[in-house]
């Protein structure tokens, strides 16, 4: 065992305490409370556990939980930027992979380098642990939002088509919890919390 | 596919979103802003993916994740025990058993079973896996009143050998870390931030 290792995690274990302070639009479930990306990230990772039975695929599950534990670590440099946002292309800019070459390139070699990989995996979102950790980070804000009458739909004059259009990539984790979200949307429409 | 045990498990889902609210005596690094259970947990299960290779024994490292994850949950009921009051004795109290089977068991039954035994095992902190666990719980803490002049050891007046106890579980679950553990609580005494 190389101490200069250990002291590198301990450093890098340090340096992601800062995930806590990034808000994220969305809010707590019935709730005006701010959600940040350590708290939505360890909901990711739970809602993983739990559901990780409906993916259409066999899954490495530890490999989706590592996904949605680091998968927002890039934003203590680039920070977050809204789904809804269509001015910023959120997916893997250059900001982002820098992050990430800063932020993971404190672990030892080997470490950084898994965990870079799965953070770009999670980014491209062709593998089957990449869609299920995708559909768990739409699945969220959706649960969130219709338990707060619209939440950011209504704060952010967000459309059905918009919405349904970034909601159905949950489909290609699981058909199962994409019917569920499905149904949630067109409840949605009925109550009038979200506008055609 | 059971549409039932989805809906259990968004129920489930939907009632942790509580452990964002239970506020830690710790403070975050250099902050004197309260760390929350999600945060914390999220903490912990980067924390062990990270140190797993240290464990003094083989660890199933997503079982270890699951732990660190739900160890708090029992505190949407129980409430925060800080680990320093020695009036109450944190260890899987009645309270906490019966929090536990309300919440673990909005879920189906056998992901409540299986979550439960988890917790439970947790708390015994007898196998590898609770050990390593325990020792990851121990340590970000540790590392947090270090960064923060004290923190909790000043607030509220703990000594060395209060500490030197506490955190000596580390050794069950990794010697590595618990000799990083000890040389920061060496250091600590030696800067008049822990006092003997």
């Amino acid at each position: 065992m190389n101490t200069e290792d250990l002291l590198n995690q301990i450093a890098f274990i340090k340096e992601i305490d800062k995930v806590k302070y990034i808000q994220r639009k969305t809010k707590l479930f019935n709730s005006d409370r701010n959600e940040n990306d350590a708290e939505h990230s360890w909901h990711l990772a739970l809602m993983t556990i739990v559901l990780a039975e409906h993916s259409n695929e066999p899954i490495d599950v530890l490999k989706v939980v590592k996904m949605v534990l680091i998968h927002d670590i890039v934003e203590i440099d680039s920070g977050d930027v809204f789904i809804y946002d269509s001015e910023k292309n959120h997916c893997n800019t250059d900001e982002e992979r820098l992050a990430a070459n800063r932020i993971f390139g404190l672990l030892p070699k080997n470490q950084a380098e898994e965990l870079i990989a799965i953070w770009e995996e999670f980014e491209a979102g062709e593998t089957n642990e990449a869609k299920f950790a995708k559909a768990m980070d739409r699945l969220e804000p959706l649960l969130q939002n219709t338990s707060n009458n619209g939440g950011t739909w209504k704060e952010f004059d967000v459309k059905y088509d918009k919405v349904y259009e970034k909601k159905s990539v949950i489909k290609e984790g699981s058909e199962i919890v994409w019917n569920y979200a499905e149904s949630l949307i067109n409840e949605s429409v009925a109550k009038g919390i979200l506008k055609k």
